[in-house]
């Protein structure tokens, strides 16, 4: 059973329900997260139900868990959600660029990838600091040196950072720098990272497992989800099959059936998808066009020199064919593609959960 | 080595060549197509190469084949081709759409469903009337009483016919009433028919194997052109993968990367991609923004007693919203949504490759 | 509703059931197979009950067809059968060798095979002369002339032959030569050839499709079942998947499973699974292991020259292993091995089913 | 480059290494392991090649990484290594039986699995205090209370234990209880964790990811190696393909590749791998016949009560039957199947790779 408080909720109304749990001999699971808190509970389902949790104050709402997902499911929520990430909104009214290097490699590197960035439209700034490689040799990022120099770089562009966290470990520290923290298709199961990502108090991104099914992925959201952080935006980034012509097999059939199933925005990797500079157009292009309510893209300076995935990264030349992308389609979508311009006039809101 | 005949090449050209090729020790494999015919020779290539065949007369280009494909190759034909079926385009410049019921149960459904096809702006009316089934116990298609139908329906729509075969031995019945032979996804490696269809004066739609890779798909396509016929659509139409929430993963890459290594048109087909009526207009958007130069889709005035895969077929309420995709996303890629008028105005010219 | 009729109904017993339905507005489709007759009814299934076709003579057996496969699932069926090619068991009790070229090039090279197959313990020779090859310009087998030579070898050496079928019209050739009918991995849904071969009075080895489920692979066999013809063996070769480090990836778990479906005899083609010469023998003693009635393996003498599959065919130096893996492990499974002893002792007697 | 220093290496020794590649500008990475210290050396690899590192005290070798795994390859390491677990080997010359229940449910439960375990021969104990669940609101494992009582049958039954950890942040915990640190197939990339059992002094079971080649199982058994812990056993669960009938696909051929690539030794879960009881024992039986050095299969006393995984789980009535399959495959590999006896007889010695 799942206690969701409401944005007003006190610690005092937080502390009755612990109490009024512990008294029926269960045991009370609070989470704080964001904007709101969540209790879970264990213990006598039926001796809960007679205790009219959902009478008290500052609870939203009593569920009862039996779908494997119940916080993102847009069963419990029928209206789609729209995330912010340092005020830039991701949802189902707009059309959001994420855009930068795979890797932060130097402060010039990323400074150019993100004036890169902010030339194709994009207003939010993609970096890695810690890099999960598949080998123990390949370059692993230049850890909390990275993350300064994402920080610098977000002070002289204007654009708030999203960079990945690997270690639950480190979560704090990341979080300490970055606007969103995104969790690789390596760690979608792993479970600690997901808990301690959904304690931090910042919003998510969570990729896509290689191999995971649509229903796998929504479990893992419910982990952070269930830690109190319902600020999450799914991003789809191609699954492993048989095929070879391309590093990932997109799967755009998961956008739709993913926002069928969850209140959630779901966004699309071109980059890490193919793994081809010359998909990456037209797999945006499919994105935008099969609802998807942003993209994020690898670009470089200098591709040729990228310690990481430079093979797939947009280069300058790139960029207008981009940045007419995402202005024709996202109209035709009915959606307004976000921009800097926009970001700033808004009020950078509370979240909208 | 294979040999391509110019299209005025006559028979004498072509027995000379057969000659020679004997007279030093090989054998030739004569083929005739619809616009052109193609020797295979098999024997001593550094013999052949003293025969200067390039010099004879009819002959359009020798080449030795190095690649695992040839004839459907772009790099031996970097134009991108046009493929007419009864006067309708399938190319680079243009967006087709081809519906119709999955197969042909009776005249009245068929009939209702072309004229539902035709509402929504089809140019070509798919229909099975030879239906593989993975059971046994499936309703296996009308046979030739289900080729009748097609031809009454074309007679009073005006729409040609894109039927499947799926036995080589019924090539020439099916090739008798139908405009475009279809071969379908599990018949890829049926080599015996790919053989039958390149020889039977008709296009073809060759579907993608359900865990073919592009690079089988293309040898398959060139198992065709070796029999003389070019005029090959490949049609996309979902891979096997662990995912169980659509039945296949549509793998929209595969458009922009087989477009790059053959000259041959690449369509999708949305509707046995997902398996889901819900899905078919977002895959088709994305279809046609990956670059697609067609979407073949399945249309049932009575779905729900379909005898083969009701539950994707489009219904009449969808008919309105899959015309509007068409005709906004066409010019968005620069492209001429093939109409009716559009095919009656132009004199339904000689095959294009 | 299918009928299966005794071994010893007349042709009149037959005659009388087709009458019947006919009569009550249904058609019977007959399929003569070759130690007993099948017949299919289409029509109204609640008229064909008010028969009482199960009393009429020469009626073994009335079913609904109500689970997708039935004349070859276990249920209807519960004695696992044996199949016999030339008088060589396969079924439940024993292990069967198949062993032989990939496939036939010369006489000296097939025939040097077979007795390598021979030193083996093989008792039925495999080997291709209608090979399906992916690419148009690879071997494609010595078809007929193939076929010759493997008669002359069985001759030479008394195996009796295995070799593949690729297209439904070679089904009369192919039966004239072979003892047992291969239909290939890119075949297994090529549903005409399966009919076929269900009527061709020979018995036939059915591998798994490069990806397809057992589920479908049964029902395959039931394609081939219906047409009269119950001596099928299935053969698990491999299956696709995303690892690259062997051709296919072998799915021993396929044997018990589809041994449990149903009554038809199970074996492994370990040279085709991995691909790699060093394989051939742990995937032997794995496929014996896990409870296969037999193993198909690729011989040859001078692999380094082979036309097709050289890279995983076995040498003359390992046949020793392979005899002494064979001997080793079958009476651990409580089985006999099956050798040119026992097959000439015995009285190559009818078809078990 | 690496360096891999001798058992006997003293702090002296390692100290003078990292001085020397700090003077020469690099940076010199220490892990201290259970029985020796690796260095990683980051800078530049020509001056490092200046210092003569392979002639300092304390060296045993100095690596350049050129392959994408080195310390667990077989290429610098050609004799296949042994693990011990607590006395207990496993390696190239035996078989070992692990055995216990899926997760630690109560005191009762575990001594009851841990005595079936016994009683079928196995000499490891396998049992999940933190289980990593799909889904939020799967039973997630007793935590320190299940080691606890891990520890308690330990001293009870004498068997070491096989206990997963999913978070780096709790190896030390785990470690200090466990015999064998596992690592599960969903945190196979989690390069954290891999680093924190890597310097957690105990042996590790390495899962093979659920849909990762063996080509990444071992670039992650590297990144333990790196750590100076080459007490590694690879365990391969089955594979995520399109199959539906088995929970996940057994790869056999995994075990001979992995064991030719990797020193390292390599055991089989058919627990997992099918997820269904009947098929643990063929599975049992293809592991060892296909050359695994041991295999670790679920038992419970009530599997219908079990909280995790309980369709897999051998009943007391199957112990005899898995009893005399280790019994009669071992010898049949040439080894020897560990048992009690001979653990306590041999002197538990120090780690042997």
């Amino acid at each position: 059973m799942v206690i969701v408080m409401t944005p007003t909720a006190t610690p005092e109304d937080i502390e009755a329900i612990v109490g009024l749990v512990g008294a029926a001999g269960g045991e009370a699971f609070v989470s704080r997260g964001v904007s709101r808190t969540i209790i879970g509970l264990i213990g006598d389902v039926e001796r809960f139900a007679a205790l009219n949790l959902g009478g008290q104050r500052g609870v939203a709402e009593v569920m009862r868990v039996s779908t494997p997902y119940k916080l993102v499911s847009r069963e419990n929520h029928p209206e789609r959600s729209t995330v912010r990430v340092g005020g830039v909104p991701i949802g189902p009214e707009t059309v959001t660029l994420i855009a930068g290097p795979c890797a932060v490699e130097t402060p010039q590197q990323t400074l150019a990838a993100a004036e890169m960035a902010k030339a194709a439209g994009a207003t939010l700034l993609r970096g890695g600091a810690f890099k999960p490689r598949t080998s123990p040799y390949a370059f692993q990022g230049l850890g909390e040196a990275g993350l300064r120099i994402l920080a610098d770089v977000r002070e002289q562009t204007g654009l708030p950072i999203v960079t990945e966290v690997v270690d639950a470990h480190d979560v704090p520290l990341v979080a300490s720098y970055a606007d969103m923290l995104q969790v690789g298709t390596r760690n979608t199961q792993n479970f600690a990272l997901l808990q301690a990502v959904g304690k931090a108090g910042k919003p998510v991104m969570l990729k896509r497992g290689m191999s995971g099914t649509i229903d796998e992925w929504l479990m893992s959201a419910e982990y952070i989800a269930q830690r109190g952080n319902l600020d999450i935006v799914l991003c789809e980034r191609g699954i492993r099959t048989f095929e070879t012509a391309t590093r990932n097999t997109l799967d755009v059939s998961a956008v739709p059936v993913a926002q069928r199933l969850s209140h959630l925005p779901v966004i699309i990797d071109p980059s890490h998808s193919g793994g081809r500079r010359d998909l990456v157009l037209p797999l945006t292009r499919a994105a935008l066009a099969v609802g998807a309510d942003g993209v994020i893209i690898d670009v470089h300076p200098h591709p040729e020199q990228a310690l990481c995935d430079g093979p797939q990264a947009l280069v300058t030349e790139d960029l207008p064919a981009l940045a007419q992308t995402m202005q024709t389609f996202s109209p035709l979508m009915n959606r307004t593609l976000v921009s800097q311009t926009l970001c700033q006039s808004a009020r950078p809101p509370q979240s909208l959960v």
